[in-house]
């Protein structure tokens, strides 16, 4: 087989067989194959496309590049849950002790942020104590006792993948949305569960900017998913604003258990209820509607905040914050972010928002960097709210006074107020699969 | 400047600037840029095209990555020739003269042949003592007296195409009407001359198999020449069937005599006529029908034959041949190729008939191998020609008797023989500039 027929074949938009993605992926990460000739692919890839069988082949070989977790010895309610990143994500705070507490199994691998997107992993370490990295055996262990565990990606998940990734990231090749898809089910269904949740977020905080691109991938997604042998569902979720009010890692650790208490902002609950119901939909095979009354009757009673307590302090985690929050830190430096003109909240600009709260020190600016636990903002407003000039739109957490102004330039930026109501946005776009 | 920048842009279909395209020309010969996104910006550029701005500057770009020759001193009488490449095209060794003895300046570096094609230069080499290669100051001596001297290509032509498309080679990007339009006016804008007529080749024998193909790399090149401040028109000739009847080094140039002394086959002497015309036309300032019946008393009264004999003879050419043609050598092994039925030449497909002629020793596999220059064939027939069964369609000519049967089975699936005559079809497609 030659490299330069496979991508004269894609070049001409012809469907690659099997044995021709495998010769691809296998070839690249042994070093057989040159960069120059799968950079010359992965273009032809982004004006051809890839149907969903060339898209399975790729994904499932990128897979098996790394090492991949077997949770069949827990028969079908293992369940994951993936976004696609956003600003002020926190869901798998919320919704992983949720459906744990209704009887799914969540064995999660989570990743660390890059950029204004700070990662679960980075969520969790804001909490004094608790380990993001276990031994296979413990992690199997803590599943099977508790029904939950979270823990950071282990560096072997899918090489291929990192190695194709990195290559898209100097050719102008990421914005492909069949690339997009297999890399992220690359990921997920090396970690092992039967049924998985996607959360494909569309917005200006997103990386899907439009609910048409959105659609793309969370179908490119279901198909690679389904074809594998797995339960997929996608959500496609508003992320034109942030979710919820928090965003800072301690902050938003603080929010996810106000949710669990049965406080917390709608949309937040309501994105959170959604995922877990499609969740329980999955891998226990209830109705939509039973799974949703459920997850309402969880948040209610205290079922999954007594989950949530129960894993934080199994993986080590202090979880006197859940009573008394200041326990998780409080930033030295917190300044009001002030409406300057009276009217409605027209617009956030989530990705702004999240560029802010990266600038307090809630995000790195490459991979390696220190983050600052306690920073971060928290807003006021959403959009659609009023505001009186002089009114407190957000209130910025740091520990370093010297970022403040570089935040309020870039929230500057991200909120605009106008005298009318805007219409209301919907929170939940659609689902697929 | 970053190079993704460069390669996001041309992959949205925007067009790049001439900064953008002289840094990934330069860059990329130094090697600050690397092959990986030189592959991933080709393959955008297969597919988004570029406009005749962009093709003249990148066709500039590779130029002055290497030598140039200046023909200021000769004035606007310079005038050069390209042909896209065919099989038995021997045009060189009949317009070069004709147009000389007319008062065109031909100063011209050609090229030697990789595959089927065999290159001017080898066809030259054919005759003894001809040497192909001289210093600039004699080259431009011989120019000045004579009006006339053609010699092999400098390594230094042109390195950022070289380089380029080396890697077009194996990433699938050969196939790009502006790639190849922009390699080709690369070199010849590089070879200095004012004028410039190109011969596209449109069919089996060529690199463009369609009309429609043909024209637009023939309206690319022509843009980027006029773009540059030279005068360019491109033919568009017919390659479903070889040129003339000799396929072979020392065979074509034989028939190139034929045609200077006023004989030769009737294609061949017409498309030479077509060619020197408009060389005429660009160079001397002449009407077309003027520059045709020109040219046509030239091949009449000797003009361009006496300037033939006067060009070879000054690089060193043994001229002996022009009146006793056996002194080029004669072929050991000569062997008739006889048709099986009785019938018309339905088809003649030229790719298959340069094959076997590059089988008996006419051509190289790779660049560097040693050709045998009495090898080739002459064909008795061509398409539209009735044979009767028996009756000998082409006699091949060898050095090595173990190569008929290779070269013969080439020719049987070259020729095919139907009960009907087929439409004639024009030599010449059409004319652009």
């Amino acid at each position: 087989m030659r490299m330069y027929d496979v991508i004269q074949k894609k070049r001409d938009g012809l469907e690659l067989s099997d044995q021709e993605i495998e010769f691809v992926v296998e070839g690249y990460v042994k070093g057989d194959v040159p960069d120059y000739q799968v950079a010359a692919l992965l273009m032809a890839v982004y004006f051809q496309g890839m149907t969903p069988q060339e898209l399975k082949t790729l994904t499932l070989a990128m897979m098996r590049s790394g090492d991949t977790v077997d949770l069949s010895n827990f028969g079908d309610a293992t369940v994951d849950k993936h976004s696609t990143g956003g600003v002020g994500d926190k869901t798998t705070l919320i919704v992983a002790p949720i459906v744990a507490a209704l009887g799914g199994t969540v064995a999660k691998m989570s990743g660390r942020g890059l950029g204004h997107t700070g990662g679960t992993v980075d969520k969790l370490e804001a909490i004094p104590g608790y380990e993001t990295e276990m031994s296979r055996e413990a992690f199997m262990e803590q599943v099977r006792e508790i029904g939950i565990a979270v823990v950071g990606q282990s560096g072997r998940l899918a090489p291929a993948d990192k190695k194709i990734y990195a290559l898209r990231d100097v050719t102008a090749t990421v914005e492909s949305v069949p690339l997009i898809a297999s890399s992220i089910m690359s990921k997920k269904l090396g970690s092992g569960a039967k049924s998985i949740v996607l959360d494909v977020k569309v917005g200006s905080g997103a990386f899907m900017k439009t609910k048409e691109d959105a659609e793309r991938l969370a179908r490119a997604m279901v198909d690679i998913g389904t074809l594998s042998g797995r339960r997929v569902t996608a959500v496609l979720t508003n992320m034109d604003i942030p979710l919820g009010k928090a965003v800072g890692n301690a902050l938003e650790v603080l929010e996810a258990v106000e949710v669990l208490s049965g406080r917390g902002p709608a949309d937040l609950v309501q994105v959170c209820s959604e995922l877990s119901a499609r969740m329980l939909c999955l891998s226990r095979g209830w109705a939509y509607e039973e799974s949703l009354e459920k997850v309402n009757t969880a948040l209610r009673d205290g079922a999954a905040l007594y989950k949530f307590r129960e894993w934080i302090a199994r993986q080590g985690g202090d979880t006197f914050f859940i009573e008394s929050p200041e326990k998780l830190g409080v930033a030295p430096v917190q300044v009001e972010f002030k409406a300057e003109e009276e009217g409605y909240i027209r617009f956030m600009d989530a990705e702004l928002i999240g560029k802010a709260a990266a600038v307090l020190g809630a995000g790195r600016e490459k991979a390696g960097d220190a983050i600052d636990p306690v920073a971060g903002l928290v807003l006021r407003s959403k959009t659609g709210d009023a505001c009186r000039k002089g009114g407190t739109l957000a209130v910025l957490h740091t520990s370093n006074k010297e970022k403040i102004p570089d935040a309020v330039a870039f929230l500057r930026r991200a909120i605009s107020i106008s005298p009318e109501k805007p219409h209301e946005q919907p929170l939940i776009y659609g689902v697929v699969g």
